[in-house]
């Protein structure tokens, strides 16, 4: 179940204490979270998170296994979400704090900023391994992120990145113990939460804006 | 007053020693030391500076408010110029002595290299702040420049780096002295500056071909 | 003379042990190797090297001497070569045993990873010196490839790089002793040699679509 609770200029949006995998259930329920966050006036930074073991474990396959004749437009929602979290006109952290694979690793690194628990926990692209090719979108959202090395070691090798590996690698800001992490993840942002939204999302959809394109111009094809 | 000084192969290009904004005057006074350094045919390089407290400040926003009907016309000079230093065919360096905000952090953003003083002045892009979004051109300008790491944390934060900040941020090569600051930037390129004009300025417009032509683009929009 | 020979899982193709220069000839034997790669069915890796002074010294310029009227022919097929190894559907090393220079430090780059020889040879590209601007196939190669800081050093200034600059400037993963240098490009892609090869080449050429349309365009105009 996502939750969405507002402490002062953070917004925590809590993905679940399960696996926390992208059904449309969830998916909607991000929106939705979303929808409330942008609906709000005060300045705000959004903090993603999960409870447990997982912050998410990617694309809700079993799910997708009894609907095989909708996988197109369930990929083509998740790469949408993906590129509004990308775009969205406030401040943005992901708290991973445990296992991040695949379109769940993407959301994380869709955010601004990304901190990492140090002790325990995955951050892994395993498209390689699982033999589904990144599609134009999600290649474009991970590379518009990362430098031409990151992006290699990231992408064509599937290896699992604990958090001590996945700072110098890049994929995250940094990596704390687990106690530390929500507040260094709001750290990162609640200076930021005053700026004018509409400017900040008219640059960072300027900045993204060929990523942003790609996951939507996938999700239409 | 700008000035333009040649000291063997050194083309030093004095911004002026007020707050050197980008008045019009101050454009065609840039665009004139520039059509000079081209025309001469011995080893050349650029070093761009300025005198005293500013490297310089931005747009000339007294003279924007006083013709506001010529903003668009006017921006686009700036781009122009800033398309023009990106891909200057000399080697090209930018003593930042003070404080460089905005298009004239583009205008250091656009030469190859870039020092900076280590004890005073900001480097800073402050359009999140001042609620003016960076336009596409000048987004290619410094994206063309930066890593993506780098580019989020320059442009999402309307962050001011003092010069020993800017070196770890990528925004410039090195940061020195006051006293040492000039001679620093000029041991960047003086080795450089007998390379084929014809050359160099090929490569460079191939090389930052996109951001050109954004800063152009936008010119003409 | 070119050979491609398998032990276990690593192909390693010797670029010869002369010059190594692009001879007509020598592309169509490293086209022949790597169709003899890509037709066997086992995990494998490609890990390219040559023997003695060079790695290989770039185009034939003796050739092209010889042959002016097609020389577009020619250089369009390097690049497609050039494309080839980019997206090639296996893990890519190159073992610079030495010299590389001009399109052979293109190949290089070409490859996932480079390891260098510490104490003899130079990576560079002389494009600058010679007075050839780098083809908007070759600049997307090189940017592809590395950080703007990084594409800077290397394609405005000529350098040459020995092993030891060569790793803080981007251009190749590590630099070794001779003696280690085959054993530590292997240890770099022998445990990814069994990627499924039709993921790992979809997301290649995803990855790198722009730099590998450039390469071919340019080889069609």
């Amino acid at each position: 179940m996502v939750s969405i609770t507002a402490d002062g200029p953070i917004w925590t949006l809590d993905l679940g204490e399960d696996e926390n995998r992208f059904s449309p259930d969830r998916l909607t329920e991000i929106e939705s979270a979303l929808d409330e966050l942008e609906a709000s006036g005060e300045p705000a930074a959004l903090l993603t998170t999960g409870t447990g073991k997982f912050f998410s474990n990617g694309l809700d396959l079993d799910w997708v296994s009894a609907h095989p004749d909708e996988f197109e437009a369930y990929a083509a929602r998740v790469q949408v979400v993906l590129a509004r979290v990308l775009t969205l006109p406030v401040p943005t952290v992901a708290a991973v704090n445990g296992h991040a694979f695949g379109a769940c690793a993407m959301l994380a690194i869709a955010h601004d900023y990304r901190v990492m628990r140090e002790d325990r926990g995955f951050f892994c692209f395993p498209e390689v391994d699982i033999q589904i090719p990144f599609t134009p979108g999600m290649d474009a959202l991970i590379t518009t992120k990362l430098t031409p090395r990151q992006a290699r070691d990231a992408m064509l090798t599937g290896r699992r990145f604990g958090g001590a590996d996945a700072v110098p690698a890049g994929l995250v800001d940094a990596a704390t113990s687990q106690d530390a992490l929500i507040a260094a993840a709001a750290d990162l942002v609640r200076d930021l939460a005053g700026k004018d939204r509409a400017t900040l999302g008219t640059i960072k959809a300027t900045l993204y804006a060929d990523a942003a394109a790609a996951l939507r111009g996938d999700a239409r094809a």
